[in-house]
C-alpha cells in the first residue's frame, strides 16, 4: 500500500491541516506543566466554553474510541447498557473497547441509515428494575453517522427527550461533528448542548488535528469523576499543551466549520458525479462527507486499482468514499472520471442483436 | 502555575526536539493509509529492528501508561500477578490502570533504591499453583528506576534469569531507558533483548517526543494477541506516521542517546554542585536525569517561589529535580545558585557568641 | 406472591428432589476437607468421567451464571467475540455478566426457535484478524434451548464442525442438558463430548438439585486454568462435598434422566391437552419441559389469578409454561382445565344472530 | 488427603449444623418463587434487622469471597481504593478477585496482629484528587481476624471515625463475625452497625451453614444498586430459599452465638492446653476460635501424621490451628496430648554431660 494512490478510503488518511500543524509548532516554547496544566490547555478549554457553554467541562483524550468510552463511562456503571445502532462505531469498529471498559452492554439497533428513532430506544426499555437484566442508561448516536447522514437538531431533541424521560442520558460520537453542524449551517452549541445532548464526543482528528479528541460533558454530575476516568482510561497525554493547541487553532476563527464545509462540498461534487452513471446507486443521502454505493464488483477493483477506498458491504457490492479538508476538487474529478470510464456498457437488451 | 518558572519538575515539561518536529512536519505530506500501514511506521519499526533484533515486535500507543498496561496484558491473565517495587509507575502513578485493565493484582516490594534484586523475586514466589492465590507471571522493572538508578546489565539479566527459571515474564518499564543506557554507555539491545527483557515499554516522550511510545516485544509468543491488545485497549493512533516519525528520527542516528547523555550529564552537574551546601544531603545514586535530595522545608518554599519542581516525600522533606534534553548549563547553574543562597546559615555553637 | 399457586413459572420454582437431599444429609458426616479434597466431590467427578469420557475435567460452580462465565472464560480473550442466538440466557438473563467478567462481546443472532443453525455462525465470521473488529472465538448454544426446543445430535455436530473449522470452540449451556437428552433419549455424551462440544455447562438446579451446577471441559487445553477462573469468579464453593454429594446422587443411577424425562412428559401433557383451545396457539415445538403459547390477555390475566407463570412477551401475548420434576399429573390436568374454563367463547360470525 | 484425620485445618472442614439441616429440610415444601421472592427470604431478612436495625439492607450471596467483593462494590468505583491489613483475606485469599470485579486497589498495610489502626488509615491517604494516584474509599477491616484477633467495639468505632472523617465507607469482612460478637459478649449491632459499620460481609459458612452468606449494608445510600451488583457478580441463588432459612435457623435463638462461642472456648482450651509445652509458642492473642503457634518443624511433621492443619508461615514454622461449632472437649484434648507426646525433649545445657 502506498501514498500514490489517490486515497477516499477515510477522512484520517489526512494530514495535518497546516494552520493547526502551525500551532504546534508555537507551543513548542519551553517547558511547560504537564498533564494540563498549562496556559494552552486553558485557553482550548476557554474556547470550547465560549463556542459550548460556560459550564461546559472539557477534557482531552487521544483518540476517537477512547473520547467515546471516557464519555460513555461517565455514565455507566457495569450492569447499565447503552442503546444505539448496530452500525455504531462503539459497537463495531473499537473492537469491544466500550463493553471491556466500562462493563457495560450495547443493546444494537437494527436502522436503514444509521440514525436512531426515538421508538428505536423506547423499544429498547425493558425488564427496568429486574436484576437478571442489563439497565439501559445511556442512548448513544453518532453525528455526522457512519453512513454520513446527520441527525437534525429537531431528531437529536427528540431522541434527547425520550432520553430523559426515562431517565438515561444522551450521548453523542461526535467524531464528525463539524462535518454535522457545517451540513445543517448551525452552530455547535444548538446541536449539541442546546438539544439535550448530555455528553460528547469530540472529534478533531477527521477535520484536521494531528492527534487528540476532546470528551465534552455538558452535565456537571456526570464530570464529577471525568479526570480519574480519563488517567485510568490511559487518555492523559503528559504534553496536553500539544493536543490542546490543535484544538485552541480549530476553533480559533472557525476552522473547523470551513474544513467541514469543504469536505462536505466535495463528497456532494462526488456524488453529483457519479449518481446518472449506470451501474452505479448512491445509497444513502449525502449530507456530511460520505457517499455510499453499490456498483459492480469488477468495477470496484478496477478503481482500486487507482484509489485506495474500501468496501463497505460485500454482500451488496457497497463501497464507502470520503472527502476530507485536504480532498480538492481535481481529486474528485478524476475519481469521477474514473468512475464513469469503469462503467459497464449497458448490456444490450435480449435479442436485439445488431 | 506559569511556564516562566524554570523547571526541574519532570522531564515530561520540555518540548519537543526540534529534529523529532522537523520530523513531524516532513511527514504532513498528503494522504496516508491510517493504522500504521504506513511507510513512515513502517521505517520506524525497522528502525527499531535494527536497534533490537530483527524478531522484534514494535508497536506504538499513545503514552507511558498505555505502553506499561499493553505490554503487561500481553503476557498476563487476570489471576496472575506481576511483582514490582513498590515505587514502581505502574504501582503509584497509574490510577490503577495496570490492575484495571489486566485484572491482575500487583505484588508490591519495597526497595531502598527502588531497584529489585532476585531475592525480592524468589519472596514473592508463594503459593504456586494454590488457586486461592494469584500466581506470579510477570516481574516490571523500571528502567532508569523511579528515583533515578539504574540496573547495570548483569542486573538485569539476574532478574531475567530469575524469572525465567520459574515460567515468569521480565517486563521493562524504558520510560527512561535512554537514560539508562546512556548512563551506561551500552546499546539499547544490550541492555533489553540480550539481557533477558521479554517486554519493554520504549519510552520517548521524556526524551524529547511530543506523543507515543513504544511497545516492543521480544518474545513472540507474547506478541501474537499484540496488535487487539493495543486496539482494544485505545492505544491506536489513526494518523499513526506522525507518531512514527518521530521515533524514526530518534532513532535515526542516535538522537535519543545524545538527549538522554546531556540530561545525564545535567543532572549530575546539579548534584555536584549542592552535594556541599549545609543542609542538603543527596538520598540516592545520581545515575540518570534525577536528582533526590533532603533539605529544609522553609528552603524547599524559599526554592519553589522560583522554580517548579516536586516534594517526593513531605515526611522526609525529600525533593526530586529533574534534567532533560533541552535544559541548559546555565539552567543548572542558576539554580545551583539558588540551593546555596537560600542554604540555612549554619548555626552558631552554642555559646560561642559574637 | 405465594407458594399457594401451582407455579408453572420456571423449573427453578421447584424444591430439591427427595434423594438429592438424602445425599445432602449423608454427607454431614464430621470434618471434611474443604474447596474439593474430599471424597465425595471424588465420586461426583468420576460419575461424571464415567458419563462423558475419562479426560473430562469437571469443576463445580454455584450458579448457571457462573457456569456460563467460567465456561466462556476457558476460551475467550477480551478482544474475542461469542456467537448466540439473540434470545440466549447468555445475551439476555445474565444482567450483562459474561461480558462484563469476559471482557468479549456477544454477537447475538435473530432465530426464529432460539436455536443457532452453521449458517448463522458463517454470518458473523467477519473482519477476522482485522484489530477493529472483535474476533469469533466461541458459539454458545442453549441445549434445550430457552424456547424450549432441543438440538439433534446431528444439528450439534454440524455446529461443532463449523466452529472448529474455523478455530472456534462450541460451548454449551445445558442447563437443561438432562430434558434435552431425555427428549432425545440419547446418553449425555453423545449429546455433548461426541458431538463436538468443547464446553459444557451442566445443569442441575432446574433438574431437582438444590445448589451448584458444573462447568465440564472435554478439551484438556481449555481446562489448564479452570480452577483459578472458578475462583477468581467467586464461584468455589468451600464446603463443596455437598455441591458434589449431590451430583453423585443425580448421576448414580439414572435420577436425572428419570426427572427430566418425567417434566418432558407433562409438558407435552399440558400442550397436548391445549392446542385445541379456541383462541390458544401452541407457538414453539414442546420437545423439552417448556411450552410457549399465545393467548388473549384477558385470558392470561384470569389464569394468573390461580397460577403463577410468566409472559414471555408482552407485544405478541405470549406466555411460557413450565414443568419439572415435581410436576403431578393433577397439576397439569388441573391447568389444563383452567385454560379450557377461560377460553374465550367463540365470537359468532358476524350476522349469524340467533 | 482422608476424613479419618481429626481436623484442626479450618472452621470450614465442620460440616452443617443439625439445626439448620433441618431448616433446609423443612424448607423443601412444594415450589417457591425463586431469586427471594419466597416467605424464608423475606423472614430472615426480617431476622437480620431485628437483629441489626430496621433500615438494614440484606443480600445472601454464594460465599465469603462473593460477599466481600459485591459489599465492597456498593461502595467502589474503579479508580478507587481499599485500605486493608497485608493479612486481609481479600488480600491474600481471594485470587485477585477484589481488584478483578470491582476494578479498584488495595492499599494493604502490614501489622503485627492483623488489625488495622486509625493511623494506618491515615497513612495511606496520600495524593487525595491527584489523578495519578487512586483514591481511597474504603476502609476494609476482617472481625475476627485472620490471625484469630478481635477489634473491641472502640476500636471498629475509631476506625469508623477516621474513615467517615475522609470520606471513606468501613467495611467490615466478618466471616467470623459471630467469633467476634461472642468473644466480647456484645449484640452483633453494638459491633456493626452502631459501631459505624457500613457494609457488612455475614458469614455463616464457618458456623454452621451449609452453603451462602449475606451482603448487609447499613447506608441506604449504598445498597441502591445491590440487587444488580449481585446478579451480574453471579451470586444470586435461583432456589432462595434453602439458603435464607438456613440464616433464619442461625438467627432464630441465638444458634449463631452459642455455636461461635463454642468454638472460641475450645480454643482457648487448646492454647492453655499447650502453652506451656516446651518448643511452643502462642504467636497471638487466642480471642475467637483459631491458635497461631510456633513450634519446631519436626513436631509439626509428626502431628501433621495424625491431624490436619496449616502451616501458615514456613519461615517462621508457624501454625494455624482452628476451632468450630462440632469440635468436642475430646478432640482438643486429644490434640493438646499429641503436642505434648511430640514436644521435643529439653536440650540438656551446655557442659552437663552425665
Amino acid at each position: 500500500m502506498t501514498t500514490a494512490l489517490r486515497s477516499f478510503a477515510s477522512d484520517n488518511t489526512a494530514g495535518v491541516h497546516p494552520e493547526v500543524l502551525a500551532a504546534i509548532q508555537a507551543a513548542n516554547a519551553g517547558d511547560a506543566p504537564a498533564y494540563g496544566d498549562d496556559p494552552w490547555t486553558g485557553r482550548a478549554v476557554a474556547r470550547f466554553r465560549a463556542e459550548l457553554g460556560e459550564r461546559t467541562e472539557v477534557c482531552f483524550v487521544f483518540n476517537g474510541t477512547g473520547a467515546n468510552v471516557v464519555g460513555l463511562q461517565t455514565a455507566l456503571r457495569p450492569w447499565q447498557a447503552v442503546i444505539c445502532a448496530d452500525t455504531a462505531h462503539i459497537n463495531v469498529d473499537e473492537c469491544g473497547a466500550p463493553e471491556r471498559l466500562t462493563g457495560a452492554k450495547l443493546l444494537a439497533v437494527r436502522t436503514a441509515d444509521g440514525k436512531l428513532r426515538p421508538a428505536d430506544v423506547e423499544g429498547q426499555l425493558r425488564g427496568i428494575g429486574v436484576e437478571h437484566h442489563v439497565q439501559p442508561r445511556v442512548v448513544s448516536i453518532t453525528q455526522a453517522t457512519e453512513y454520513g447522514t446527520v441527525y437534525t437538531v429537531d431528531e437529536v431533541r427528540a431522541l434527547a427527550d425520550v432520553a430523559h424521560r426515562h431517565g438515561l442520558v444522551l450521548h453523542m460520537d461526535g467524531a464528525r461533528i463539524a462535518n454535522a453542524a457545517a451540513s445543517l449551517d448551525v452552530p455547535l452549541r444548538a446541536l449539541t448542548a442546546d438539544a439535550g445532548v448530555d455528553v460528547l464526543s469530540f472529534g478533531g482528528t477527521k477535520n484536521g488535528v494531528l492527534v487528540g479528541e476532546a470528551v465534552v460533558v455538558f452535565d456537571p454530575a456526570l464530570a464529577r469523576d471525568l479526570r480519574f476516568i480519563r488517567k485510568q482510561g490511559m487518555q492523559l497525554a503528559s504534553k496536553m499543551r500539544f493536543v490542546a493547541a490543535q484544538y485552541d487553532a480549530l476553533l480559533a476563527d472557525g476552522l473547523w466549520r470551513r474544513s467541514a464545509a469543504h469536505a462536505n462540498r466535495l463528497a456532494r461534487r462526488l456524488a453529483d458525479g457519479v449518481r446518472d452513471v449506470p451501474g452505479v446507486a448512491i445509497t444513502q443521502p449525502v449530507e456530511a462527507n460520505a457517499v455510499f454505493a453499490t456498483l459492480p464488483p469488477a468495477q470496484i477493483a478496477a478503481l482500486q486499482a487507482r484509489f485506495h477506498f474500501y468496501v463497505w458491504d460485500e454482500r451488496r457490492s457497497e463501497v464507502r468514499w470520503m472527502t476530507h479538508f485536504a480532498t480538492t476538487e481535481a481529486d474528485v474529478d478524476g475519481f469521477v472520471r474514473a468512475v464513469r470510464e469503469t462503467a459497464m456498457e449497458p448490456r444490450p437488451a435480449a435479442g436485439i442483436a445488431g
